[in-house]
C-alpha cells in the first residue's frame, strides 16, 4: 500500500480521485486538502463518498503534508499548482499534477496562453506529458508527471495514429468539441447554473481555448513538423462526456477499412482505446464513468476528408482515471488497476 | 380568415403549427389528418393543445379536404408527400410543404439521395425553395413552397453573406450541426427513448444525411457553381434547437469586425434573423419557441479559418415557424405575423 | 397604452414579466431596475429578449421612477420589497408586488417565519392576495395586490373546490410538491450549479418551507377554520413546473366521478384552469411557458383518500403570468390579454 | 467460480448484471437470453459492456441452459417468468427471480393484481422475499429468491424501523414515489420517447400500482397486522433512481433524534443502508449506480408527522445490485462482493 494525498479535493476531479481510488487495492488516501473547505468533512461537500465517513479537508499546509504521503495529486487551479508541484517534486515525492502548469514545454507559449509567467523551468524538465498511449515508457521512469488535459486526451487520441502514419494533411486540421458540464469543474458562477445549461448549447473561447497550444504540442511531436489547428469546445447539457469531431483532408485516396485497419494495428496492445467497427460510432454515454476512449471514422469519398469521433469521459480518461492510469505506471502497479470498471449505463 | 388545413398532424411539427397559428389572426384551421390517430381527439396526443377541445384527427382524404381549405400545410413523410402535393397543387390550392420532397430541383439528386422516385416533374417545377431571407419575392408568388429542412435553414443563413460575397474558399466548407432529439419526430423507436438519448451525444449519418444536397444546392446557386460541402449531424440531449458551427478557409486576409460588418448589411431589413455583436455568440437556448436565427462569428488569424456558428429552433424556423412565414408570404399577411414571440427561457 | 416598471427585472420572472408584456397590446415597458446590473442592457443578461434591444437597467431610484410609470410590478427580493411597495402605494400607483411581504394578514405569522419585522402595517391593510380564481372581485378594485407564490398557486387551486365544499377531512392535508429550478431564481449557488441539479431529486425545508403559511391562510379563509397542513418541497431537474400530489381524507363515501363533477362546476368559467377528464392527468410539460393550472384526481377507494394532482409552470401561473392576469384585472382589461399562448411542447 | 446464466438480458436490468457481475471474482456468466436479440452480440445493443465482446444472446432454451449454470438470474417480464423459475428451481439450480412473479405469497393477491393465474403454488411456497436487510437468514438457505420492486425496496426500508418499533399510527401511510425513466425499462414506446419525458413530470397508475400488495404484504408481516397503504409513483426525467417521501401520522409525541436513533439501532449493521444525521436528507444523485439506500427523516411537530425520505438507484438496489446482493447470500460469498463502488457523481 502507498500512501496518497491529494491537494484541492473539492472539485470534481478531486471527488471522482477519491471514487476511483477506494477501489484501488494498493493505495491509502492519508490527506485532501482544500483551502475553503478546510476543517469540513469530504462527506459534509460529497455524500455519495460516504465510505470516507472520517476524511476531513485540510489546508495545503506543504511541509506537513510531504511527511504524509509518498504520491502526490495535484488538483490545484492553474499558476496555483507551480510552486506545490515543485515543492513535492524537491522532496522526492511523486508527483501527478492534473493543471496545465507542467503540461507545455515551450513556457514562452504557456505564458502567451495562461497570461502569467512560469517560475519553475528546471522542474518544468522533468515533467512527462502523461498521456499512456504516447508516451508509456518514459511515464514508468517519471517522478513529475503532467496529466493532459481533458479535451487533449480525446483529440489526441482520435489523431495520433493518422498522422504517425503520415495518411492526411496536417495543415487542416480541425477539431469540434463538445464536453459536459463537470469539465468547467464545481462552480458557483450564473453560467453554470442548472438553468443557464439545460436545454441550451453553445460555443465557447472560439479560436481561444487553452487547450489548443497542449493539442499542438503533442500532434507536432507526432508528425515530427509544427501544426496548429482550429479547436472549438462547445458547452453540452450532460454532466459528463468529450465528443470530438475532427476533420482532416486525406493526404491520399483513402478508404474507410484501410483507415480502421491502421487504427486497431496502432492501439492493439492498448487497454483502454477502443477502435469501433466499421459502421459504428462512439457515444458518450457509453463511455460515462469509465477510463475509455472510443474511436469511431469514416473517409468522406465526396470531399476527400476523414472524420474521425472520439468519446472520453472527461473526469474519468480526461483527468482522474487518467491521472491514476499514470500513478499505476509510476508505481509500476499493473496499469489497469482501479479503472476496469465499465460505464454506467443508462 | 383564411381556411387552413394540416395534413399529416400527429407529429411534432404538426403539433407545432396548431400551436403557433392559434395566436394567428387570419387562420381558421378546418381539419387536422392524421391516418393512424384518425378518430382521435388532437388533446388526446396532445394535451398542451387544449384549447383546440373540439378539433379531431381525420383521414387523408384528398377530395373531402379539398373542399375544407384554401391553403394546406403538409406535415407528412418523405415520399408520402410528392402526391397529395401534386393533388392540392393542381386543384388550385395553396401548398406549403414540410417534407422534403419538392426541395431539390434536380430529381437525379433527389433519387439518389431518397432512394425513391420523383414522379411529379412537372410540378416540382413550379416549387419555390422556402427560405425567405433568399427568395422572398419568388415565394410571395408561389403557389406550392418547399419548406427547408432544419439543418439546411440554420446552415444556409450562416453561409449565405459569405459565399455571396466571395469571401470564402468555396471547396472547404465543413458544418457540423448539432440537433434537438425533436428533430427526429414522435417515434416509438428504442434508439429516441429517454434513457438513450439522456446524457448521450453522438454524431449520426456521417457522410450521409439527407440534407447534405439540399445544402449543396442552394449554396451553388448563391456561389454561382457548384459546391460539396462536409456536414454532420449530431444528436443532442434536448428537445429544441440545432446549434451549426461552421469551417471555412478564408479567401483573404478578413478580420471579425469586417466580416461582421457584411452579415448585418446582408441580413439589415430581415425580421428573422440576429447578427450578433463581435464577442457574442449564440445559444440555442436563447431561441427556443421563436422564429429567430441567431448568428455570430469570428475568424480565426493564426489558421485563415471564418467560424460562423448559428442557432435555431429546429420546429420553429426550422420547419412550422418557417411554413407559417412562408404562408404569410404568400397570402400577401405581414411576414411576422404570428410569429414575434421571443423565446421561452429557461 | 400603460406605463408600466418593473422593480428587479434582473431574475427569472422580471425577464419572464418582459417576454409576456412584449406581446401584451396595452402596456409599454419604461424602466427596468436591477442594482447589481445597473448600466447594463437587459439583452446583456438575456439575449432571448433581443427585440428590447434599447431597454438598460437603472437602479431602483424610487422618486424619479415614480414619474415614469402608472403600475409597478415588483420582484424584489423578500423584506426588500416592503419599502418599495409602501412608496409606490403611497404615490397612488397601481402595485403588483411579487414578494411574499404582502401576502400574509397576519404580521406574527410574516414575522414568524421570515425573521424579519413588517414595517408597513398600514399599507399591508390594504392589499389583496391575487389569486383571481378566489379573490377576482377585491383584486378588480385593488391598488395593491399580493401576487401568490408558486407552491401556493398550485397546492391551493387544487383544494379549493373540495374544501368549499365540505368533502374532505381538512385535519389531514398533506400537500407533495416538486418544483423546477427556476423556482430558485437565478442564482450563483453551487446547490444549483447544473451537474449539481441534473439527474437529481430531493426534498428541501421539510417541515419548514415558507410558503406553508401562506398556503394555510388562504385554505382556513375557504375552510372558514384554522387549517394546517404538511408540505413538503422538492427539487426537479427541469427548468420549469411545478407538481403538486395533494393527499387527503375523504369525509364520507367519495366517487371520482363526483369530485370531477364538483371541480369542474367550481372551475366552469374559469379561463386558466382545465380540469381533466377521469383517468387523465396533468404533466408540466403541457403547461410550459402557459399560464394554465391543470388539475386531475382520483379516489382511491381501498383507502378513502383523495388525490389531487396540479401542475402549473411556477414562472407563469406560479409567478409572472399570474402577475399578469392580476395587472389585467386592476385595469381592467380582459383578463386573458397577452396570457393565451399554449404550452410549449417538446 | 460459479457459473451464471441471465434469461431477459436484453434490458436494463440485465444490462446492469453484466456490468456489476464483470466486477465480481467468484463469477463466470456462461449465457445470456433474449429471444427477440438472439443470435446478437450483447455489445451490438449495449456498446459499454465492450468487455463482454465474445457474449452472444441465446433464445431461452430451457433444457439447453440447465447444462450451462449453476445460478439463474431470471430478468424476464411478469406471468412469463413463472414457468422458467419453476423450470430450473426443480432443476436443482439457484434462483434469483427479478420479475414479481413469486413476490406475492398470496396467489389471490398476485391474481388480482397481475391480472393472470399463478400456476406454481408449490414452487411459490419456496420463494424466500429477496430484502436481506429483513429476510437475510432465509435467504441465506433459500434456492429461489424472489427479488424485490424497485419502489417497494425504497419504501420498505424507509418504513421499516418504524412500523417495528410500533411508533406510528399505520392506518394513515402515505408513500409518494418518483421514479427515473429506466425503471419502465428499455420500451419503443413513445410515452417514453426523450421528447415525452424530459422536462416533464407526472403522476401515473394513482392507487392502482402493482407494487402497493408488495409494500402491504411485507409492512403487514412488520407490523404483525394487515396495512393498507396509499401509494402514488411519478416519473422522473433522469435515468436512475427512486425517490420516496412517506408520511405517516406518529403514534407518540416523536422527536426527530429519538427516531433518528432508532433507525441508527435498527441499521446499525447494515451495509447497504445509510442512515443520515439530522437534518440532511438524500438525493437520488448521490446514490446512482450503488447500491445504497440512503434515509433521512424528520418529524413536523405542527402536525404530528413522521415525514421519511428515501433514495436508491432503481437498477441496483432496487433491481440487479439487490440480486447480486442476493446471489452473495445465497452462495455464502461475503454480501458486499462486486457491490461496493460508491455512486457516480455528478
Amino acid at each position: 500500500m502507498i500512501k496518497v494525498a491529494i491537494c484541492g479535493g473539492s472539485g470534481y476531479t478531486g471527488a471522482e480521485l477519491l471514487r476511483i481510488l477506494l477501489m484501488h487495492p494498493e493505495v491509502e488516501i492519508t490527506a485532501v486538502t482544500s483551502e475553503k473547505s478546510a476543517g469540513k468533512r469530504v462527506t459534509d461537500l460529497f455524500p455519495h463518498l460516504h465510505r470516507y465517513a472520517h476524511l476531513v479537508f485540510e489546508p495545503l499546509n506543504k511541509d506537513e503534508l510531504a511527511g504524509k504521503a509518498d504520491l502526490f495529486f495535484l488538483a490545484l487551479p492553474h499558476a496555483a499548482s507551480q510552486e506545490a508541484v515543485d515543492f513535492f517534486y524537491k522532496k522526492g515525492k511523486k508527483v501527478i499534477d492534473l493543471s496545465a502548469d507542467y503540461r507545455l514545454a515551450d513556457t514562452a507559449v504557456y505564458e502567451e496562453w495562461y497570461k502569467t509567467p512560469h517560475n519553475f523551468k528546471g522542474t518544468l524538465k522533468e515533467a512527462v506529458y502523461g498521456l499512456p498511449e504516447l508516451h508509456r515508457e518514459r511515464i514508468k521512469k517519471a517522478q513529475l508527471v503532467a496529466n493532459p488535459g481533458c479535451y487533449p486526451t480525446g483529440a489526441i487520441l482520435g489523431l495520433y495514429p493518422a498522422i504517425k502514419a503520415g495518411i492526411i494533411d496536417t495543415a487542416t486540421i480541425i477539431i469540434d468539441s463538445k464536453s459536459g458540464t463537470s469539465g468547467a469543474g464545481r462552480k458557483a458562477e450564473t453560467a453554470y447554473a442548472y438553468c443557464e445549461v439545460n436545454e441550451g448549447f453553445k460555443a465557447y473561447a472560439i479560436a481561444a481555448h487553452r487547450h489548443t497550444p497542449e493539442i499542438e504540442q503533442e500532434l507536432s511531436t507526432i508528425a515530427g513538423k509544427k501544426l496548429i489547428v482550429n479547436f472549438t469546445p462547445h458547452l453540452l447539457p450532460v454532466d459528463r462526456g468529450i465528443f470530438s469531431t475532427i476533420y482532416v483532408k486525406a493526404a491520399e485516396a483513402l478508404d474507410t477499412g484501410d483507415v480502421l485497419k491502421l487504427y486497431n494495428t496502432t492501439y492493439a496492445t492498448e487497454q483502454f482505446v477502443n477502435v469501433l467497427e466499421e459502421g459504428v460510432f462512439p457515444n458518450i454515454i457509453n463511455v460515462r464513468g469509465s477510463n475509455y476512449c472510443a474511436i469511431g471514422l469514416k473517409v468522406n469519398k465526396r470531399t476527400g476528408t476523414l472524420i474521425i469521433v472520439t468519446a472520453i469521459d472527461n473526469l474519468v480518461k480526461g483527468a482522474s482515471g487518467q491521472a491514476v492510469q499514470n500513478m499505476n505506471l509510476v508505481m509500476g502497479f499493473p496499469e489497469t488497476t482501479g479503472l476496469e470498471s465499465l460505464a454506467l449505463f443508462p
